[in-house]
């Protein structure tokens, strides 16, 4: 099955299978159904079965996945072997929030700098080199930066955007709470936090 | 119609109907058709009609809706007239940055307070107040706040989230990276920002 079809709540479960697996280590259990992996982690076992078969296939009857080669498989979908390397523009506190948080490596993403045109954003602490904007473009092209990340404010998006575009970045990561505008091979996804919250919002009223 | 089985992408056009009708002005413009604002807003006129017609019913052949009860609808879906009262806890980097955003209240959502148990967190400047953890309690319930935000980290989100429940909270926008454990009378969204990440990644290796 093709891997890139893979739907979010999947994706969602893998690093749960994954860090279960390892855990048992494929050494000791060399095959696993996925019954037992249901049951170690509370799952349901239709729907465990149905996130393996998008990953590796239907395991062999009465005996299962094959665990080394599910776990590589588990690793492939979150792009283990394939780092994708980001950049972020916009080093407040968003910004900072994001490179601070640790979890995006267990999906294949690293932030490999951060980009700003405030002195003090360059002169704040960060794990994350953070860069004047003229370092932008060279750095992105040197590096193959495939990601950008957009955290600046809504009036200096659409220019950041662009010039994620023109330093080669392929796929655009949209904080700001506005429409941008790229070309049709750009791939674009816009993170509005206001919306998540009015839907919970919305959910509260139908209780 | 239910009000509050609305969609999340209908939910989010809802602003920009609203901005649309104000800017027109019901005084000026007493009827409206879904073609109108299709054709304004450069939105498919399908879609238009069908976010519409969750909101108010269909319009009046020829003549479309009533744009002063229009807009007054489109705000109740948005509880602009029933503001929810939020608090967060957690004022690190990604909760101020929360804290910071302006958005929410076009949802209906105003963060009354923030909390915290670090002195630091307490000192920072902050529009929003930031107040000790042990007046939680009393202000959830003097306030009637329903909403509770956690950006605290793994390790203290579980605690937090049972002092929200114990102080009468009735959702949860859950920002730490691990599952709660909540009554089935409480609400749980939780926000993966690294699964969004994941899920754009994914989408870029299908390009």
């Amino acid at each position: 099955m093709d891997k890139s079809s893979i739907p979010k709540a999947t994706l969602g479960r893998i690093p749960r299978y994954l860090t279960y697996l390892r855990e048992i280590s494929p050494e000791r259990v060399p095959h696993i159904s996925a019954t037992t992996i249901a049951k170690a982690l509370k799952l349901g076992e239709v729907q465990v079965r149905k996130d393996l078969s998008m990953v590796s296939g239907a395991g062999r009857p009465r005996v299962g996945y094959d665990t080394e080669t599910l776990v590589s498989q588990l690793e492939d979908c979150l792009g283990y072997n394939q780092m994708t390397l980001a950049v972020l523009v916009g080093a407040g506190k968003l910004g900072s929030a994001l490179l601070q948080y640790d979890g995006f490596r267990h999906y294949g993403v690293k932030i490999a700098a951060a980009f700003d045109s405030n002195e003090h954003a360059l002169a704040a602490a960060s794990k994350t080199e953070i860069l004047p904007m003229h370092r932008f473009s060279d750095f992105c092209r040197e590096n193959n930066v495939e990601l950008g990340i957009i955290t600046v404010g809504e009036a200096s998006a659409q220019e950041v955007c662009d010039r994620m575009v023109a330093s080669g970045i392929k796929a655009i990561w949209n904080f700001a709470p506005c429409k941008l505008q790229v070309p049709d091979d750009v791939l674009l996804q816009n993170e509005s936090l206001a919306l998540s919250l009015a839907h919970l919002r919305n959910r509260m009223s139908r209780n």
